[in-house]
């Protein structure tokens, strides 16, 4: 273990951090809110302190980063920056309790939206673009970012890329593994001054099409109304509604288009069914809702709206979903944990994991009926090797014992059972609205929201970085 | 594909079905239920002529049985057991609707016990012999009874044992497998007749005692009484809560015992677990729910009993767990699909199958950490195969994938999440009693009744039989 390369590397991760936190701070100045001003700068001030001190003090000749130091750098920098971010929350007093603070934004970073606040709408506009903006940070990846922006980060990185990114696969776009994170981020920035242009231009300001903007990218949820996205237009709904799910889809896909292989796009079984799942779910949910709307073009909005924000595990509303009907409910519940594709913004198991699962059980009962029958297992059109298709699997087992210990260990509650499950549920998956008696997280108690923050944090990093980055055998010399 | 061989072997089914259906006759003689026996002999009658019809039109020269005929014989026998069980309660008028007596009878062959009876003790002695002896016969399996019973079935008649038997990996206790499904019975025989004489010397007469010990050997469930097990005796309830867990314990176990193996017994990590399991639980439970009860006894026997019933899959109950806290009843919901031992007569994914998950979790993290590393997974003392392993993942995935379907198939029922979601829970892993608004099957629609009785089918035959059985490649010429 390189314990020295960590602790330099979340020293730049702390000197990102303390430069990100001077984005809101100007805002707040826009907006004259100096209490707020005060707050980001003292604690952009203490992270880049921070940061210079341990960048100072851990220097290392040896600049490779194996999966040990990978899955280490990825759980201790989402911690930090989660510990650092929540902050200024409490300083300015928008928030005056840390573990609601911190539960906020875990939420923001982990883009699952799941807010505290029971009137988001007394935020300041600082605040508002903070909590934000960490979801917009959080879509793409912190360390991805720092990747991009840090020189002389080691080329063996993609072990540190691939303690982050989302998918059973992950490859790199170009040989270098820096230069992977620039494209991603290039596309990243372009995809979302193109929302901020079209929300502009309907019946949001400036300032409103950054901040959904950033929700909608990050595939996060926060909003600044307290009836989320249901207090705009019909056109900002759709318009959101469309980018929720193109923030969804691979983001290799848009460098293939980039390249021109709009062919190779067109293949992606992963592409297919994600939106076929939108569509059907869509159909199956209009009908069910219909004879709450009076129009079918209403029920339509809404239930697409809502397909595209639960399926991309974003979590903005136009509509109470909680008072839907239960198969409505319990289609959602299920596009919660099946979640985006590998390689995008979004959270839950991923479509791709879906697909090699499905495989896999297609070939055991093909290996049942003919024990020497040799079925290779095939995914975009390239066999799965053992180890993946094994991996995927053991994930899934994963995933579901992370989930039972959960709510298990928030089950003693008094909301019941479908509010504890669900919310369990929707942490995991980096949603954030949950169903049942409860709709604010801020009645859970300080236990419950620790507990919740750490599922959060499982469901974005998926779990092993996590685990294996705080377990003492990592960190052994 | 041996159609002939599969179609004898279901008329040698039908012809034990109807010897079968001839002792729930006897009882109803000598109770003077003239009705019930009339029932009875009819449909006896006609399962042995459709027995004798099938035995005779289809000989076949080539014994053989591989596993493709084994799935197929194992899916139809069980959907013909269930349907010719169902006739004597619409014939006699105890349950006159046929989707309903379907229900109670899937419920009975698949020792789910849950019942569509809103009134149970309104039935006869016959009919509460019959639905109970249901229990006793899908417990250790009608097929090991039909192979223990019937000679000249094929020496490759492994293959039918192991469509039938639960568990990640099924092993003959002697070479034939005919005589290992014969020691089996003789194992199930001696322990229910030691019940019976246990619950006979209580407060319950010999009619009870015998209907009792069967719900408890198949851990089934079905009882005599509206308030189940709640109506006998604190010593009748101990017995029970003992005798269930003891049909929960791999039935390997007994035989080791006979032949004096006890240290191997000692050393079975599936019953360890299991057992741990049932303290642990027992000792939350008991805390969680002290302050509902008078004295701490009364609330420690009433969770002994409950965990007992409920990791078992048994559903005996003698408190309305209902009413429990949720963490209580979170922690039953856990039990219910854990479920016990491989090779016992209960349901559940089996103790061994967790034991097996958590191993290949963890040695997935280990092979994360030091991917050249090379870590074997033990069980029981020996080296689980890779194909072991993986079938292992892929039943918990298959499994996850049959019960979100069901739970979405039935969600358009008006009882809410947590009711729907309990049902299908409780019906695939042949519990019987559910959480939620609702507590009698009976409300539900007879799509939804069907829907749960394939559930229960796949939940006791362990998923794959049926689909390989049912499926059109298997019946390919």
């Amino acid at each position: 273990m390189n314990r020295k390369m960590v602790f330099n590397t979340l020293g730049r991760m702390s000197l990102v951090c303390a430069a990100c936190l001077l984005l809101p701070a100007a805002v707040s100045l826009i907006y004259g809110e100096y209490e707020s001003v005060r707050a980001f700068a003292v604690v952009s001030a203490g992270a880049a302190a921070l940061g210079f001190l341990l960048v100072l003090i851990f220097k290392s000749k040896n600049h490779v980063i194996y999966a040990k130091e990978g899955f280490a750098i990825a759980a201790l920098s989402w911690i930090g920056i989660s510990a650092i971010g929540a902050v200024p929350f409490v300083i300015s007093g928008a928030i005056p309790n840390y573990v609601n603070a911190f539960f906020e934004t875990v939420s923001g970073f982990t883009t699952t939206g799941a807010s505290i606040l029971e009137d988001v709408e007394t935020l300041s506009h600082g605040m508002h673009f903070w909590r934000s903006f960490t979801h917009w940070l959080g879509g793409m990846g912190v360390i991805v970012l720092v990747m991009a922006v840090v020189r002389n980060v080691s080329d063996r990185s993609i072990h540190l890329m691939r303690a982050e990114m989302p998918g059973p696969v992950i490859g790199k776009l170009v040989p270098k593994a820096r230069d992977t994170a620039k494209i991603l981020y290039y596309i990243y920035i372009a995809l979302t001054l193109s929302e901020v242009a079209f929300l502009w231009a309907g019946d949001m300001n400036l300032f409103e099409a950054f901040v959904h903007s950033f929700g909608t990218a990050g595939t996060g949820g926060f909003s600044i109304k307290n009836a989320s996205i249901g207090a705009y237009s019909t056109y900002s709904q759709i318009v959101i509604t469309v980018f929720m799910l193109m923030f969804g889809l691979n983001f290799n896909l848009y460098y293939l288009m980039l390249m021109r292989k709009f062919r190779a796009v067109m293949k992606s079984s992963e592409m297919r069914l994600y939106l076929s799942l939108f569509v059907i779910s869509t159909v199956i949910i209009t009908w069910n809702v219909s004879s709450m709307y009076d129009t079918l073009g209403e029920a339509l909005k809404d239930s697409a709206f809502s397909v595209s924000s639960i399926i991309t595990t974003t979590g903005y509303a136009t509509a109470d979903m909680n008072a839907w009907p239960s198969l409505s409910k319990g289609i959602l519940l299920v596009l919660m944990c099946i979640g985006s594709c590998a390689g995008s913004t979004a959270g839950g198991l991923k479509v791709s994991r879906i697909i090699l699962i499905f495989k896999q059980i297609t070939r055991e009962v093909r290996h049942m009926l003919h024990p020497r029958s040799v079925n290779a297992v095939k995914f975009e059109e390239k066999d799965v090797d053992e180890a993946t298709q094994k991996s995927v699997a053991i994930y899934l087992a994963f995933y579901l014992l992370c989930l039972v210990t959960a709510f298990l260990l928030i089950s003693w509650e008094r909301f019941g059972f479908e509010t504890n499950l669900t919310a369990t549920i929707s942490c995991f998956n980096n949603i954030g609205p949950f169903f049942g008696t409860q709709s604010c997280y801020a009645n859970y108690s300080a236990f419950s929201k620790i507990v919740l923050s750490v599922m959060m944090m499982l469901g974005r990093l998926e779990i092993f970085p996590l685990i294996i980055g705080l377990s003492p055998a990592t960190w052994k010399k």
